[in-house]
């Protein structure tokens, strides 16, 4: 299916041309003849692909968490590597829930360039019914992930109590907000990446029985 | 000086017209004359107020945070005329800092006109050193003072020991940055503000040594 994958490709090569405009300056009052000229191309033939900003910002952001899942499933692979030579004798679940979260962090240009296609998603979706639903779909899944695996650190007997008699959905649910509220101040130049990820683990650390 | 206020009172009225759109619709792409056009001003006149969007948007900003200030005030001073009258017997410090938090989430019409323009704001800060330098100021000196009213709670033996232990500035910096994130998921209608508050007080909850 040439003619699939070229579209797909034209569509990822438009988004990456949104992202460098979200990178560079914001996408605020940027207008999708602003993106053509990025991309190179007519607002014609973008229009082919992209209807709307928001139809474009979509695709942008969706790609956005592809990458992010990526990026997360390279670091837990890493991880998973040295379990398996036996580098680290740590249980996997906490580990893997400490880099999902660390992955969501703005800690290197790749996560920072997502964070910042965030920051514009977010300042639109605010307004826009249909932006908001991908997060309402997204989030809820992201908390009952992360929530089970809270529940397998639990069974091993790693969590601390005043932990695990929160429902695990709910911690989740801090553990992400959290962070989003970390990688803010990363993006506000409040605190780096060094000193937002030493707060997570902070965090982290006093949930786990051994505090480690 | 009569000259002054009115002054300032227009600047407010005009602060005022940004509010309404960036409730309404957001800022993206919304241009001074717009603004001009929403306070049933002339351009000209705006501009004699504010030259830049930027700079409506940094008066704009302060104007939500004094707003905000007066909002934490009015609930930390009811709390504190509920103590003086015997109906509560809770310990200040942490009632200070459970209303300043939760005065920070989008909870009612006023807190979440303040946190869309606080959304608009953020979206163009993350480009823009200069409205960037509003964050970096504000924000470590909330953690300040958050982090003396734990030190408060913990010399009043309040404060459980593994909260104890981390720098008060740092527990302060996570408290904000979960308030931080619990709103955005607010404006996103991932969550209610009810469960947004229950979040919030489940982990100030876990941080004081009678759990409550």
């Amino acid at each position: 299916m040439p003619k699939k994958v070229d579209h797909e490709a034209r569509r990822q090569e438009i988004a990456d041309a949104l992202w460098r405009i979200a990178v560079a300056r914001g996408l605020d009052g940027v207008s999708l003849r602003d993106v053509a000229a990025e991309a190179d191309i007519s607002l014609g033939r973008l229009q082919h692909y992209f209807r709307t900003k928001d139809e474009m910002l979509l695709f942008a952001m969706r790609s956005v968490s592809a990458r992010a899942d990526e990026r997360i499933r390279e670091r837990i692979e890493a991880v998973a590597g040295a379990v398996a030579e036996g580098v680290l004798a740590v249980p996997p679940p906490r580990i893997v829930l400490r880099e999902v979260l660390a992955g969501m962090l703005p800690l290197d240009e790749r996560s920072t360039v997502g964070a910042l296609v965030g920051a514009a998603y977010f300042a639109r979706a605010v307004h826009d019914e249909r932006l908001q639903a991908e997060a309402r779909e997204g989030i809820p899944g992201l908390a009952a992930f992360l929530g089970d695996l809270l529940s397998r650190v639990h069974e091993e007997g790693g969590l601390r109590a005043e932990y695990a008699d929160a429902d695990p959905k709910d911690e989740a649910m801090r553990l992400i907000s959290l962070v989003d509220g970390l990688s803010t101040y990363i993006l506000l130049g409040v605190h780096s990446g060094e000193t937002a990820l030493g707060l997570l683990d902070g965090q982290l650390e006093r949930m786990w029985t051994d505090g480690r």
